[in-house]
């Protein structure tokens, strides 16, 4: 487990425990302090740097600051080692550009990357669903975070927020983006200067199907996120899968969690038995660094279209190796 | 009442049965036999023309084919009489500004225009409800219609389906448009070779707030309204107010109505009731001339928007009459 | 109108206001300054007594308190008039059975009673689609107010709360009640020494549907009515009918109200109309004497069930001005 | 695993495949062809008895035919393995009483019950919730299976089936049964002769806390389990976790299961992750060998009451092992 932030940490946590096949055998963090707290709590050794790590384990879990996950991606796939990255794959195009090339040059795939809501069993539904109700039309998707996490910008909002909805809309329409228009007004009261929140994220995909984002990082009341896809004969929506309804003070309903892992929880563990499942058969699961690639193209596209208008979304032609 | 189709024949009948304070004394169609059933079931006379019937009765509602609108109110105004006009008040923004031209001349508002939604429940519970989350940011609208009543085009489903959410969205953010873009996709199956269904408009308003309309003409489903406000410290989300929910054959769920009456129908009422009331007391109530100007000159504006982009939504400086 | 208590001034207002075919032209109240008020609103007349108001009126609301329905009401049948009386009709079954000696000795039915959910949209829905789902087995009700209006008794929460379940379950089945039984349990923490509150009540018809009503009335947290119909091949859940969804605050729901009329506004509305179109027509509308006697029977068979256990229901033969 | 059938199946399945820190390595079935395939699936061996499948193991799955669990649960703290026990633990008060002697000899708890809805999120989620809604008064408990799987007694619809809720509330409300009443109806269409279903089940606790469950087990529609907790501040309604809402046919709504495992499936997974967990801790999870003594007591109970009325519920004084 290379980082043990908050998402490295759970993920430790849950390769130790609750899946099936795994161990947690070395982990690392800049914070050596705080990886030896992780370590001592799962059993595991602390190794020294992110590279004996990867020389030392059989798999790895890259769960570091989003700036370094090309570069040590890349030290995976040279070590010739399974990989899970989290999303994304790397801010800029051109980091996983190279990425997508290590792979190319190894001839198979390695990489798997953690768009969990792949594994997300709301997401799974919908998308078993689509054939129910005819030919997707348009698809509705609302992202919404309680606050901005590590302060707002726009581009940040597209490229570490939104880049769920860039991921999961191609997944679920087996389809991919032609272009992106993004479509701001007032900005709610707690954005920045200059920056803009909520925004509208407009996608066209190849087919035809309008795939709109409602991106909203200070929404306040609460983590939600739903799709709704507008087929020919139907419509399906997805919710929150929420058990419990209390009736109090002069209002019926539901609570809504403050943070992701409350509404994706059960995404993560199925993401993690998936990809230990898949590496023991020397697959990979999920995501391809492919989908990483084009996702971060995507959302580079829609941080120009803030000031630039509609863009063509020019993703290169698929290699073989992710067809 | 002049025009006896459905919505005149269902206006007619509510007058006469469930209104306070109205009767039902004339009505004219251009189908005379048409006119006299309704007249012989309600008790009424039939006017040989629109210009007797409007000489004969103390109020007006025109409920004839949207072509005739316009000049049929010009009559009404002409004769000073109280007029109740369904929507739209005119196809052109040239015939409506004349509707208005005539009241600006006349010097007092005679003519209240039937966007019944202003009246709805829905509606109502939905704007009162807007202060408790704070400044509205988005407007998500959805307006399905089961299927296409009389042939689809894409200009008609803006200037004769779209333009209630035109309308109900400024009374909504008591708020005027700036701009209009119409965003189109492949279409749906059942959709003429040249037009669209659905389309995305989304317009913003003169404050920033976005308002964006799913305008889906042949969804098959089911008709629909939704509203869904995103503001600042939350969302307010309009359903349909259904009662029943249903548990059979797998699923459970509540119907949803082929057509619009189903859902507006106590929407129609209220306008009613408050149109007659305004009357004794000498005022119009709901939506003006102004506002049936400006609905018609945004929803040509969106027709525009179809093959030309994005549109300034240009209208001229409001009349004090209309203050 | 006989009574200018709250439902009394709500409806008299109704029929002055929104009511086709009615005129409020005497009002009559204990309290005279209450009853002036009233009048001077509408336009009406204060009579000096419950008689001379209903010699004077073409047809009568009563709206008194409950131990003077009885006797008004047979005022009114003495005097040969059309009447609408408020729930219940009697609250001891000598009197309801006194009602209903006098209309079968007039020998025609002039009294129609304010069982107002007869009206109510979501009921009427509710008894509309039970064919869509077979043979009713079980009916489970919850009849929850905010707080007991007037201090809490057991028996009062049966005659005046719960006897609205009494009149609507035989009117959703089309059936009569054989037994009653009521169950209770540990009292909530405002519940007066020696009353119950809540209580379950379950009634078995004639034809042996369940019809079971959780009767709560400090439930604190608002007013709610639900009503589920279990049949053979699927079940019916009446709700509230409410439109507006809120996300705010870390929960998404609805309002509920606080009181009875945020629910039952529109059935008011629908009563009144029904009963002055059946008035005009020389005949009674909804609920009739012999309802109002049955409701009586059964609620105080379950203000005994309380202390002695399961009751039968012995219910009259149904005269035949009641079939 | 003793016993290969579907819920065998599954459970091995999972404990394989899914569940952290175990592996299946033996199974025992009397049918030996079923045992051999699965076996095979998971590269497990065939066990010739249960009884040298329980010496070869280190921990027992016994998911065989009900009759048989109060047995080989025996076997097993004979043989002092840990060992989850499919539900019920015996049909009959004293097999299941033989089973805890067996345990209170061996002096310390080796045996989880599989209750498994003690492990299900949206019960787990309900009671977490009750102390925000104040003290429990009443539980309304809705089990209903799309048909009666092995033939429909009114018997084994309380022993088998509400067995679940027999055990659930006594967990959700941390109170005992003082008493049990059974209320039938007319039976619904596919009911043999003499049998009962659907059944309402009202039980009151030590506390006073009444709590009812609708029985239904040829509901026809689907599979469906409801709990509303109604208590002194508020409600709590468990509902289905359903993520999607479909839109299709004049209905919006979404599927509901045929059988079971499409509730559940969550549960038994934490249900066999929690007991392995405990088992390499020497503890035991969830309901124990009590739990199912009072439930089969319970459910005993109820099956009297059909016939008999009103039963007292006399569980025995809980022994120091089980406190």
């Amino acid at each position: 487990m290379i980082g043990t932030g908050n998402i490295g940490t759970a993920h430790a946590r849950s390769l130790a425990r609750e899946i099936s096949g795994a161990e947690v055998s070395w982990v690392f963090d800049a914070d050596s302090a705080r990886a030896s707290a992780l370590a001592d709590e799962l059993g595991a050794h602390v190794a020294p740097s992110a590279e004996q790590l990867i020389a030392s384990s059989d798999a790895v879990v890259i769960a570091s600051p989003d700036a370094m996950h090309a570069e040590q991606a890349i030290l995976c796939l040279d070590a010739q080692r399974p990989t899970l990255c989290e999303k994304p794959l790397a801010p800029t195009v051109g980091e996983a550009q190279r990425v997508v090339d290590a792979e190319l040059d190894l001839g198979r795939r390695l990489l798997s990357l953690g768009f969990m809501r792949r594994f997300d069993p709301g997401y799974v539904d919908l998308k078993a669903a689509i054939p129910s109700v005819g030919t997707p039309l348009i698809v509705h998707n609302v992202h919404r975070n309680t606050f901005a996490p590590y302060g707002l910008t726009s581009a940040g909002t597209l490229t570490n927020s939104a880049i769920h909805e860039l991921d999961i809309n191609r997944w679920l329409l087996d389809d991919e983006y032609a272009s992106v228009q993004v479509i701001v007004g007032r900005p709610g009261p707690d954005t920045p200067e200059g920056e803009f929140d909520p925004m509208l994220v407009i996608l066209t995909t190849e087919r035809g199907t309008l795939v709109e984002i409602e991106a909203f990082v200070n929404a306040q009341y609460g983590y939600e996120v739903r799709c709704e896809v507008v087929a020919s004969g139907g419509t399906l929506d997805m919710g929150d899968g929420s058990f419990i309804t209390r009736r109090a003070d002069r209002a019926v309903g539901h609570d809504v969690p403050e943070l992701w892992l409350g509404r994706f929880g059960e995404a993560y563990r199925r993401e993690l038995q998936a990809w230990v499942d898949a590496t023991h058969r020397g697959k990979t699961s999920g995501a391809t660094a492919w989908d990483g690639l084009v996702a971060t193209i995507t959302a580079n596209a829609a941080v120009r279209s803030i000031t630039e208008g509609p863009q063509a979304i020019d993703v290169p032609a698929r290699p073989a190796l992710y067809a």
